[in-house]
């Protein structure tokens, strides 16, 4: 019954908030959806950050409301045709699930109810098996790092390839993928670059968006694959 | 009695393995250290690590062992001479420190006898009041973001300004930051950037190194200071 469409970011450069991926989220939610719940907790201010996910939404045909004007997130989350959980920080994301009570119902919700779920940036991390790799600031602490586990492997989203003209001497991101393989049953890490989106239908994988994701399995050499990749192997 | 050489990165481009600061560290233990206690549990590798901490700290006239040969962590550094906490990844390196019971007793070492206390990168992080700045990968997850506190304030390592030409869409490092500071009670971050190095001496502070360093604090506007300034008005 699962149904996801996790995209790597918000904001493609130069475009607005979503515009890369409109497309795709109005056919994920087809006519059948009505209305969005929105989770902003991965952002300070939350009703900004509504009211830009409102506009967005509105555009291509839906109405959305904020999961923290609601008087209790679980019910929120019990009610909700559809979720969307917006990017920011992963950290204080997780936190706020937990806080709420809501990482098992969404949970639920999505594995017996194919309620979709779509997730940009922190909200896609938060989707998979942890949030170990994240590309976020550790700003508060969360209970754990283990997340709502929709797929069995990890993303990271936004990821960069090496410059080879840097002088910074910090870890690449392939290097920091590398370091959380040096743990044994660390799952595969699929890097999805800004432009990439993966779509998950069922048992179903697909890779859509603009750019390619390269994938990271513990011993193995990192591997590339191309929008339209059938990624079901994963699941 | 406090004594700290807080290193922002360990190479520096174009030159070797703790090469940009070995007349730092040599004038900061002076004749009386002869055998440095290094903490490589930042890498996965600790004997690889060690030797090559070893060798940069035999060039310039010091023993270095490295405390995982030890049959005790905590007797280790409570005979330590010095202590260097080399960088890698920040997460497992403090969630080691934990797992080993040694966050209290580097304190106590460090407080109450003066053991110089050299770190470079996350040895430099665990130093501050927590790891909440750290820009690593959380790929294992440690009991708590909470350091060792010799310093009341944290540091951002090898901090970078935003690049103006890049089309990442990813957080620039002052905006993470920000994001930090939207909480109360956020202690002030100083972001030093590679080549910078912060010197404590008791309740005097003194920026060292080739680079500025940029002091962020909650609510205020960041600053900039050069190399010498002093950094004292933060303890």
């Amino acid at each position: 019954m699962r149904r996801l469409l996790l995209i790597s970011n918000s904001t493609l450069h130069g475009s607005g908030y979503l515009d890369h991926c409109k497309k795709q989220i109005k056919e994920f939610l087809s006519d059948k959806v009505k209305t969005v719940l929105f989770v902003p907790y991965a952002l300070h201010d939350r009703d900004d950050y509504t009211s830009t996910a409102r506009k967005a939404y509105n555009e291509i045909g839906y109405q959305l409301e904020g999961i923290h004007e609601k008087p209790s997130a679980v019910e929120a989350v019990r009610q909700a045709e559809a979720l969307f959980i917006g990017g920011g920080n992963t950290f204080r994301l997780l936190k706020t699930l937990y806080d709420e009570n809501i990482v098992d119902e969404i949970y639920k919700r999505v594995y017996n109810d194919g309620m979709p779920y779509i997730g940009s940036s922190a909200g896609t991390n938060v989707a998979t098996v942890s949030i170990n790799t994240t590309n976020d600031m550790p700003i508060v602490f969360p209970p754990s790092f283990k997340a709502i586990n929709l797929v069995p492997f990890n993303i990271n989203a936004h990821y960069q390839d090496p410059d080879p003209n840097s002088k910074h001497m910090g870890e690449t991101r392939a290097k920091r993928i590398e370091q959380y393989h040096e743990y044994e049953d660390s799952p595969p890490v699929l890097g999805i670059r800004e432009g990439c989106i993966l779509h998950v239908e069922g048992d179903k994988a697909t890779l859509r968006g603009v750019t390619d994701a390269r994938l990271f399995v513990r011993g193995k050499e990192p591997v590339e694959y191309k929008p339209d990749a059938d990624m079901s192997f994963l699941l």
